[in-house]
C-alpha cells in the first residue's frame, strides 16, 4: 500500500506473548525485530500477566504496536476451540480482555492500538453474526475509535465498518488462496508455504501490487493493510525475515499500521 | 470525619459482584442501596466479567463508587489462601485485574476509584514487605493517583503513602478490637458482632468520634474513612441498614470517600 | 418398570455437588433424601475435590448410587456451552473426570457406578457421531460394564450400546415432550412444568405404563429406567418429593438401577 | 541398594509430562529411555488429560512405572508457590489427581505405583506437619499400600511410615549436600552440578555404598532408593544418560522401586 507520505509502506503483524507461567512458546525475540504489530495475548488462550507485561515492554522499546489478541477462555484448548459462548458473555470476555492488555501496555509507555482476534474466534467472527456483533459491540464500548484487523470479508470486520471503528485487512504471505481470494483450508495439501524466498515473493507482491496468485495460476486482488508472519517453527521465523529483508531491498518501508 | 464542606460524611464500602458464572453470593442489590463504595472482584478470586459488568453498571446508576478488589488468582480458594507469589508476578496479576475492572467500569460511564485488596492478600499486606510494595508498585503504575483503602497500620499503606499514593483507611463497626486497634482474631469468640442496634451504634461512634470500645472497655481512637459493611448474611444486611439509618438519623451523611 | 423380583420400581436420579469452592449451588441435603441416583460433577463444569468427597459421603450413608456427571472443561460456563474439543480430548477429559470421582467415591466407601453427561455435552451427543464416540471410548476404558444413562434416541447411547455398555434410559416428569417423544424445546413457553402434583402423576405414569402425554394429547411410550428431577428451585424441589411420594403410595419403589 | 537377589539395583526417577494443552515441557522421550520411574504430572501444575494418557501409555510402553507427581492447584504457577490450603482441601485435592491419574494409567494397561509431591508441595511437606498429615491421609485412602517417594527426613514420610505406607528415599545426584545429609539451596553458587562425568560418579557412589561427598569434602551416608535425575535442559539429559551408562557399567541394574 501506498502510504500518505507517498512512499510504499506495509504492515508486518505476529502472534507474541503465547507462553503461560512456566510454559513458553515461539520465539518473541526474534519476532520483536520483523513485526511492526504485536498480536499480544490476553489470558485467555495464552499470556499470563507477567508475559504480556513483558511483551509490551519489550514492543514498546522497539516501537512495534501492541494489538490485542483476545479469544475464547480456554487456555486447555490455547483457544482453538470453537466455544458457544453467548454474545453478552463473549462481549464481556473481550471487554476484560482489552483492559488487562490495556493496563499492561500503558505500564509500558504504549497502549492497545487494535485488536486481532485468535484462532477459533478469529475463524468464528468471519461468518458468525452474534458472536461477530459481540466482538465489535466489546471493542466499541472500550474504545469507539480502536481499529480492528482481521480476514477480507469477514462478518465482523462488516460490523465493525458500519460501528464506525477503522477496519484494517491482513493478507498471508505463506498461505495459499483460492481463486476467490479465501484461505485454503489447512486440511488440504499444500495449504501453507514454507520457501521462504517464495513467501518473500509473495510478501511484496501482496505490499506492492495487492496481489496474490492462486492455487489455479490465476492473480487474486487482495487489499492488504498487514502481513502476517509466524514464529512457531525456526524454517517460518527465517521466512518472516526473508520477507521484511525483500520488501525493504524493494523500498517497501515496513510500518505499524496503528501507532 | 468531618467534610470540607463542614458537615459529618462517611464511606461505607461493602465487596460485591462475588459470584462466577452460574454461582452467585452475596445480595449484591441489596447493599448497593446502601453502600457508597463497591469492592468489585476482579475475575481472580471471583467475578467473570459479566458479572464485573453487571456490577459496574449497577454502581454507577446509584451513583456509588467502583473500587478494584483485587485478590490471588485463585479461584477455588475464593482468594482466601495465602499464595507465596513472587513480588515480580503479584506486580503484574493486580495489574491486569486493574485494567479489567477499569475497561468494565468505563463501560458502564465510570471509572475504578480505588483499590481495597481481598482476603488473604488483604491479610498479607498488612505484613509482608515484598508483596505490599509489589501490590504498591503495580497500583502506582496503572494511576499515580488512585487512593488505596486499608487497614490503619498495614504495611502496604505505609507504602504506598512513601509512594504518594493517598491512603485511606477503613474499621469494622462489627468487629471486636483489641485495646491496641487491631481486630480481634475471628478464632476468638465475640470477635465478630451480629447485633444491628449495637453495630450501627459503634459505627456512628466511629464517623463521629473516631473512637471504638475495645474488649477490655477501653475507648480507642481510630482514623476511619470508610466502614466496611458486610452482605453475606441476611443479618449482615440488616445491620448494614441500621448502621446507615443510624448515621442519616444523626446527621452524618454516607459520601464515597473518592468519587 | 417391573424388576426382577416382581415389585414396581424406579429410579430417580438428580444434579449433586454442583457447588465450586466457595460458591453453593442446589440443595443437596433435601435431594439427596428424594433421589436414588446421584449425578455428581466432577471438576470440569462444577464441583471442586473437597465437594465431590462430601458429596460421595453423603450419598453413600444415604444409600444413593454415585454417577460421574462428566462435562466440558468449562468452569465459567457451567458446562452449559458447547465446545468444539477433537475426539482425543474429550475421550481424556472424561476418563481424567471418572478416575478422579471414582477416587472419592471409594474414599466413601462407594464407587462410580454409572456415566451421565451435564449440559452442552449431554445435548451435544445426542447427535454429535464423533464426540459421542469419544465418551463411549472414554467409559469403555475405565469400566467396559459400566452402565451409561441417558436421553433416549441419543447417538452416544446407540454407540454406547454397540460397544457393550449396559444402557439405560431417562426420562422427565417435568418436562412437555413432542408427539415424537422427544423434549419440548426449552425456548417453548410450556416447556417446563411446575405444578407439584401433575409432574407426580405424569412420573407415576411414566413408571408403571411406560407412557407419557405429549402436547397434542397423544400417549407416547417412552423406556424409562430412571425419571430426572431437579433441585435447583424450591418449588423443584417439593415437586420432586410429590414425585417421590407419588410413587411410593402406588407401590412403586424407588430404586437405584445401579447399585 | 543390593536387591533381594543378590543384585546390585536402584530406580531412577524423573518428572514427566509437564506439558499442558499446546504447550510442550521437557524432553519425555529422552528421559523415558533413561529412568524406570516417571512422577506424571496429575493437572493440577501441569498435565492436562491427553498428555497425561500418552505419557502413560509411552511409559507402560517401557515398562518405566507410573508415579503420580501431586500438586497445588497451580497451573500459572507451575505449582511451585506456597498456597496456604487447608488440610482438608488438600487432602481431597490429593485424592483428586490420583483417581485422575490411575484412570489414566489403567487405560494404558498399568497403574499409578508410587506418589511423589512436586515442586512447592514437596517442599512444605518436609516441614509443614498439617500438609504433611493431609497428604498422607488422601493416599492411604487412595490405597493403603502405595509406595511415596521423598527427601529422607522429611516429616511426611515419617508420617507415611506411621500410617503403614511403604516409604521409598530419593537423592540427587546433580545437587550438592551439606555435611548434614541436606540439600544445598538452590541459592547457593554450586547447588546444582553440571557436569555429566560428575553426576555419573556421585550416581554410582549413591547407588552402591549409599554414600554422597558434602561441599566440606565429608562423606555423608544416604539411604537412596532412587536418584532423581532431570531432563529440563539438554545438559541435563545428557547427564542422566550419562549416569545410567555408568551404573550399567558398573554393574547395577536400573530397576523400578515399585513395579
Amino acid at each position: 500500500m501506498i502510504g500518505t507520505d507517498g512512499t510504499a509502506a506495509i504492515d508486518l503483524n505476529a502472534d507474541l506473548g503465547e507462553g503461560f507461567g512456566n510454559w513458553r512458546m515461539g520465539d518473541d525475540a526474534a519476532l520483536l525485530d520483523v513485526v511492526t504489530s504485536a498480536n499480544v495475548a490476553c489470558g485467555f488462550h495464552a499470556g499470563d500477566p507477567v508475559t504480556m507485561r513483558r511483551t509490551c515492554r519489550l514492543a514498546a522499546e522497539r516501537g512495534v504496536s501492541v494489538g490485542a489478541h483476545v479469544g475464547y477462555r480456554d487456555l486447555a484448548g490455547f483457544g482453538r476451540r470453537f466455544v458457544d459462548v453467548a454474545p453478552e458473555e463473549l462481549a464481556a470476555d473481550v471487554l476484560y480482555q482489552l483492559g488487562a492488555l490495556d493496563a499492561c501496555a500503558r505500564a509500558a509507555g504504549t497502549c492497545v492500538r487494535y485488536v486481532k482476534p485468535h484462532g477459533a474466534l478469529y475463524n468464528t467472527l468471519v461468518h458468525h453474526e452474534e458472536q461477530a456483533a459481540a466482538v465489535v459491540d466489546a471493542v466499541r464500548e472500550f474504545d469507539p475509535a480502536l481499529p480492528v484487523l482481521g480476514l477480507p470479508g469477514a462478518v465482523w470486520l462488516r460490523l465493525a465498518a458500519e460501528a464506525g471503528l477503522p477496519v484494517r485487512h491482513e493478507a498471508f504471505a505463506d498461505r495459499a488462496y483460492t481463486p476467490e481470494g479465501t484461505l485454503v483450508s489447512r486440511r488440504e495439501p499444500n495449504a501453507v508455504l514454507h520457501d521462504p524466498a517464495l513467501i518473500a515473493e509473495r510478501g511484496l507482491t501482496l505490499a506492492t501490487r495487492g496481489e496474490v496468485v492462486a492455487v489455479d495460476g490465476s492473480v487474486v486482488r487482495l487489499r492488504a493493510d498487514s502481513i502476517c508472519v509466524h514464529g512457531d517453527t525456526p524454517g517460518a521465523v527465517e521466512a518472516a525475515r526473508a520477507l521484511r529483508a525483500g520488501l525493504e531491498r524493494a523500498g517497501v518501508r515496513p510500518r505499524a499500521f496503528a501507532a
